[in-house]
């Protein structure tokens, strides 16, 4: 049958049609069914949606982005007739029933996801079967293949090129800002790109931009790499395994990561940039993704092997996941602490886990046989700050950019410890969700500040955490969420104490 | 926040509000979040979807859905805050862990998807959950309690209610249209509501509607029902156990029924209409939705103890779902075929199983001791087709209607057989195939007509079926479909012949 387009005055993410309820049913369809539409000697498959009123029969209603994805305008007459199920739901459905993929099963799978042709749901019942059923790692190499394949990719012509990647899930997490250009001080190569902040207070590439631009095409990555030794680039700008994104944003509403989706996300992002050293910071802790060490184990395991056979030698590090790395949680707090680090102000674990991480890339290239130490002589000698200031001018930003100019949220509160005693775990998530209550990672310069953190001694009135907002009403709904979700534990603390009566002596 | 209501012009099934990337931001929100919604007084909760055009600052875009459901205008000044994420999704999540749900968590989830507040995703989570994880006896009996206590209730305040209901999936199952009048006809009351096709080529409803009224209300039902004795209705009309027409849509997408929720679905219809006496028709064939005997027997155990802890007398019967029930397929083809049989024109299969469901109940309910005899009594007096014409005629139908008098497709096409010999099976998802394309359900007078079912003879040259169509092009459509699904094996047929040569001899 013959449509006339009207464009609707909506966005949504997807390729869709809508159609009259009388039209659809006299193509024998229902929302959620899939045709194709054909116009102009060329054809896309799109998802049916239903209207019982705005679109009169003979119409077929698209939003803007199907609109500009598929050039239509309004008026142009197209032909729709009914599509097939996709085969890869009929393979989703396999693996429900515990089955195994076949490469091509998975590769059809993923170039459904990245042309929007399967729906949410599907993608829903994809995400679930692989955390109940699991994947193998050759599934999940197949998978990565695949993700890479339908992506952009960056090729180096010369250089020896690393990056490094962490699992994610730990706040303050943001040692690469340090580690990177510690590397590429070092003569190697490294593309770095880094996801935002979906449920967390800051993505590494949060933080970068603060201090420069990270929406960077692959050519622009390639070019100030080749350039310079190193960037800092947010991954789905590049184009690079579009899959992720989409099935993320499905993940996120269930509120799951499958391990092997873990697993592909980090190692596609890496091949698609033209890595072959990789190392992969995995925190592990009760509240992290990675439970445990004996978890955190076989998944290390599984990465170094599925990495060799992509050609990838992938080194990883169980890392300590129980508390936030470094003090400051929140773009501009981070990205100052970072400086602060970095022009030497002060040390710490933020620090040590920079140049541990680019230490095993030392090690790995064979640079140095103390990748620790090379790396500690690289940070000591000035040549970090210098590169990584090269980095930001690359990328557009100030060259000469120094801790103390970076602005935080002018609204603050610190919170101070009503005991005295010593810290025994300070709570990621209720940390990540006062930063995000302040107005992180939307508002740059929101965010918690730690005073305090495990082992160190705090007494009554001390500071415990201090919290930055940009907005007034911001930094109250923050108070509230710091007064109610304990973020500290301490200990040596007396909650009851009884006095000796005398009907037990 | 404040916002400005932009009514949008679109329908969409959901409570949902649309607002701008900025707005969406500042108050930490990702598309698929929930928020709560509050204006004079009263308030609801929306899934928050995000648009990057069309939707300024300040503004939050609804459907007409959401419009009316919510009693919004435009121009009304709302109050938008994020709302948790509901603890339903949490108990979702339990179960895909292998969890066994509690029957308040059960009854929280089923209030959510009644009321909008779950989203597709979540939806999608639920029914894999319980497809994988599976669920005992008792979490159903807490669906379907559940199912019931959101939805509509019909009460009668005197007589003995019974019903019927078929597990469905086997083309041509109209035997309730005959039943129904024959359980009625005894002084029964059976106020039976049917569903339409969804994937099939027409649901009791679609073939009742060809005769009659079946948008009908609880009142309008039980009004009838106690004026005639007998009503056949459109379930998703009622009201009744809303939640069971969301679970559905989506399950239509993932392809999957989990067998708890194909009990659920019945059972919930049944309880929701008043029924004490319930007879359910188990088809079972390697193509229908129970496999085989063995599931069928075990099927029938949990719908008959989950039946007798929620107060109802149910009766299984497990029944030939190998090949389609009756000859016609389709509803005008199927409203002509039952009242054929009505005026006894003809017997077979159809008849025999309507008086043969009839009769359980009889015998459940002591009217007789041999339920079928009783049932075929009735059947030979004409009683049958009087209740039948009364029923119609109650519904709004022509109470004189005959089976002369009801018009089927007059573009036909007649597929004959090539060889000879018996057939050995008919395909029903081959059947079902032909007569969608041929436009059932939604032209009525369109279908198929089998001329040969299992074990009948056939001659090169006799028809095997035909095709009804209302239009010329879905005729084309189903003729090609004919001719590449085959929807007939015959046995005794030479498929390749070599003569013996001399290099053997």
């Amino acid at each position: 049958m013959k449509f006339r387009i009207k464009t609707l005055p909506l966005r949504t993410e997807r390729i869709a049609v809508v159609l009259s309820q009388d039209d659809a049913a006299e193509l024998g369809l229902l929302p959620g069914d899939r045709v194709k539409v054909s116009y102009d000697g060329k054809s896309f498959v799109a998802e049916v949606e239903v209207s019982q009123e705005f679109i009169g029969s003979g119409e077929a209603g698209v939003c803007s982005f199907t609109a500009e994805a598929c050039s239509l305008t309004e008026e142009c007459l197209v032909e729709i007739v009914p599509f097939a199920r996709p085969k890869s739901v009929e393979y989703i459905r396999k693996k429900l029933d515990g089955a195994k993929y076949e490469r091509e099963e998975i590769k059809d799978i993923i170039s459904s996801i990245s042309s929007d042709i399967l729906s949410d749901i599907e993608i829903s019942a994809f995400i679930l079967a692989n955390e109940i059923v699991g994947m193998l790692n050759d599934e999940i190499q197949w998978m990565i293949e695949a993700m890479v394949e339908v992506g952009k990719k960056i090729v180096f012509e010369r250089g020896t090129v690393v990056d490094m990647h962490s699992v994610g899930g730990l706040p303050g997490n943001r040692f690469s800002l340090i580690a990177v250009p510690t590397v590429a001080a070092a003569g190697l190569l490294i593309p770095k790109t880094a996801s935002r902040a979906i449920t967390s207070a800051s993505g590494t590439a949060d933080t970068m931009e603060v201090l420069a631009n990270v929406n960077l095409s692959v050519d622009e990555i390639k070019e100030i790499t080749e350039e310079v030794g190193g960037v800092i680039a947010w991954n789905a700008a590049t184009g690079i395994a579009p899959a992720d994104e989409k099935i993320i944003r499905v993940e996120y509403q269930l509120e799951l990561s499958p391990k092997p989706h873990l697993m592909a996300s980090v190692l596609s992002k890496k091949l698609g940039c033209g890595a072959k050293f990789v190392a992969i910071d995995i925190p592990v802790g009760s509240k992290a993704k990675i439970e445990n060490v004996d978890v955190g184990r076989s998944f290390a395991n599984s990465m170094m092997e599925i990495g060799r056979n992509l050609g990838l030698k992938v080194a990883t590090a169980l890392t300590d996941g129980s508390q936030p790395l470094g003090r400051a949680i929140g773009p501009a707090l981070e990205a100052k602490e970072v400086l602060e680090v970095m022009e030497k102000k002060h040390e710490g674990d933020l620090l040590e886990k920079a140049l541990g991480i680019a230490g095993i890339l030392f090690e790995m290239t064979g640079i140095a046989a103390n990748g620790y130490q090379h790396a500690r002589k690289i940070f000591e000698s000035g040549k970090t700050l210098e590169k990584f200031r090269e980095i930001v001018a690359a990328q557009g930003g100030d060259e000469n950019i120094k801790a103390e100019d970076i602005a935080v949220g002018d609204k603050t509160y610190t919170l101070t410890s009503s005991v005295e005693g010593a810290v025994v775990s300070v709570n990621n998530k209720s940390i990540v969700k006062i930063a995000r209550t302040a107005g992180a990672p939307k508002d740059k310069g929101a965010g918690v500040y730690v005073h305090k953190k495990r082992g160190e001694v705090v007494k009554a009135g001390d500071p415990l955490l201090t919290i930055y907002a940009e907005k007034e009403w911001k930094l109250d709904n923050a108070i509230e969420v710091a007064n109610t979700k304990q973020a500290f534990e301490i200990s040596g603390v007396i909650i009851e104490r009884y006095t000796m009566g005398r009907w037990w002596s």
